[in-house]
């Protein structure tokens, strides 16, 4: 089993018409539609309005994969929580940031970087092609993914040097993106994938699903490595057994 | 279930009673029992005195990770194997490249350079280190993990750099050595696992069963990827389908 | 100074008028003359038809960066001289694979993979993006380089992920390409840059220009490394001289 | 020309007479000895004590590359400052973070991770290893490079997997470490360096100060790239001039 929590700030749908008529049960509901496909998935869901935004030590602790959907409020979500979800990445739990969520606290502290990029809302096609095919997150997703209308997100894209680039994005009005990319930090993973404007309704579509599932699967490190790394340890000499054999 | 085919050139334990009583059913057959811990796990074995050295287009069919040992023959191994097994990594097929197989053929064609080493017998200890404690390969493994007497490999290994370093090691005599590293060629994943020199027990030891166990799983690529990479193809203007939705 | 070999395979503008009108001194006369403008470097030239295709020993030994252009006669080139090229890179030199080179023998040699990719002559608008900016190569190169026409090369292209992605491309039907990749090999390095077809004038632009010299000087590595890759030496006990200081 | 800001802490000098016999004139005072050796740098040096310690943006405006050492007082250094130091390297800014620096507060934002390691006062023998010899930074380093006594600094090192590994070093003790990490982050370049304790004269070396010299050119990006990014801009279609040639 992989216990999810999808996070999603929750703002755009409560002010918005056209929002709530794509996402009648939030953004985090319709991600919560897509992952049900998988039966090893139990999925929890959080919002900004939460009690310390649904993301206190216990939810943290029961957590495998934490799904990350942010836009307007990025500046409302407490440090104290982004410390802890940090924290909880690098003790080994796993990240994905969607979309808007380039510019949350979490990832812009887990990058070092701006995070910023390039953006338009001009309905802009979208063709995501795949260029890791050993990779476990494109899995069954088809060569090109094709959105037929979305926003443009373009380089640069300010982050590190992706670990894994999975995807690359092809934009109507010339732009590239980067748009699904995977970084090792500390023992946990985090997956950005960009994807998913609140107008669109990306979040119906089983190919996106598709990824998403993948995604999960790929972050979820089932067994946390022994390794101490919350301090620097003094090592005395000859602190490890040396073996006889 | 993850179909294995374990490689060994099988020329030492012929000639040299001192392996040969190390590895009385062979390195294959040590290898073998170290898999059979993992019941998803299904192990056939071949060697280079096989027809074919047991590397006919049948037999790679039905493997989804082929773990090979090599040391004394490396020159033997027929071109046209070699061949056949690159195009089937290149497809998709995990391949684990153990110890002295730095220098076979199929190794050498996969990486492009000399995957030449510095080497020396002389019993120093070796001591291996993580370095990525998010991957699945590290799944349970020691940190360090200890062989008390082992053949030194030591830098310059020339490798391209890993996709992926996994493992560090240690020598008593005072060289350090990449000794587990990831590759992605085209659909296929890679990895180089250095312990295992034919008079050291090292295949007879639960921990390095249990990274080539991971590593198995690592290497499999469960559902290859759709893309075409067997030929360069002409692609007319929208020779994919646009949507609609 | 750097001493840089611009080999062009030479067959296209013998043959058809309309390359000729494009390139009447040969693709690499062009990029002779864009190299020019740079004074530290010092260009020589060499084709298919020449004595060992121009790549004796003697004149890589005279080598510091190789610019490879080829197309039709990949198989024309001798397994020898591409052994010689091979080593030599692995020995330090430069190698700046352009284009069509995507299938020469040497890449796929470096590359271990098959190199393939999708491609189009249909008058596609490319527009290139830097997605590395700390990087020597994009130094003084627009934010995006368009090449109003060009024919289109798309993913997946079949190499190992660079170890340094530069620029990423965008192509008018949908496609992207990872249109400039670093890869280093024992002690040199390679640049794969895919702007170049015959019958469009790319290597008459000042832009391209820069890339490439900017990409020559990348490539020359001044001082190669002392390590020996050319064997795998045994390395007794001491044999470095620790220090007493 | 290249402009070198060494800042050093500067506490352990004035407080530790040991430290003052091996460093008379500060840390920083023996790193600028051995930068002078290269006529093309020009070096001024910083310290906590100074006022915004020395770090004022007119200071860092003028920086083509800051060189980082500190232990005792992370701390006491001001965030105000740190955000200063890591918005400029994301402009272009080189850093170079010595030794105790991998948990200084600079380090840490850049990485997103704890940067903690393993450590060991034991006058251990640490031999560094060069991985990549095509590397500018590696050019006229001894293999291996021995000091005969340093404190022991081990894996796992919890950092992200550096863009390249220049150098991994061995220890007496058996332990391993990954003293040469390049990363790069926005538009600036950032090596980790681990040789430095205070009480070994490890900045008195020739072979270290090859090291830094050759890190500061790296590090250095003389022409940095035009792309914006301290902002993530709307980019209406057709944004970019197409070209008509």
């Amino acid at each position: 089993m992989t216990r999810v929590l999808v996070w999603n700030e929750g703002i755009h749908e409560k002010r918005n018409e056209e929002v709530r008529a794509v996402y009648p049960d939030g953004i985090h509901g319709a991600i919560n539609q897509l992952l049900k496909v998988d039966k090893t998935i139990v999925v929890r869901t959080a919002t900004l309005a939460d009690v310390e935004h649904g993301l206190t030590e216990a939810a943290l602790a029961q957590t495998d994969v934490l799904i990350w959907w942010g836009h307007l409020a990025h500046q409302q979500v407490a440090d104290e929580a982004v410390a802890r979800v940090q924290a909880r990445v690098l003790q080994g739990m796993g990240l994905i940031v969607l979309h808007s969520g380039h510019l949350s606290k979490i990832f812009q502290a887990l990058m070092g970087t701006t995070c910023n990029l390039r953006w338009r809302e001009a309905d802009d096609r979208e063709v995501i092609w795949t260029v890791a095919p050993d990779h476990p997150i494109v899995a069954g997703v088809p060569q090109p993914l094709v959105l037929p209308r979305h926003e443009m997100y373009g380089e640069y894209f300010d982050i590190p040097a992706p670990d894994e680039l999975v995807f690359v994005s092809n934009f109507t009005g010339g732009e590239v993106f980067r748009s699904g990319c995977c970084f090792r930090r500390g023992k946990g993973r985090v997956f950005y994938f960009s994807p998913g404007h609140e107008t669109y309704p990306i979040y119906h579509r089983a190919d996106i699903g598709r990824v998403l599932i993948n995604a999960v699967h790929w972050a979820h490190v089932a067994v946390p490595h022994a390794v101490i790394t919350t301090q620097s340890p003094n090592a005395p000499l000859n602190w490890f057994v040396g073996e006889t054999t």
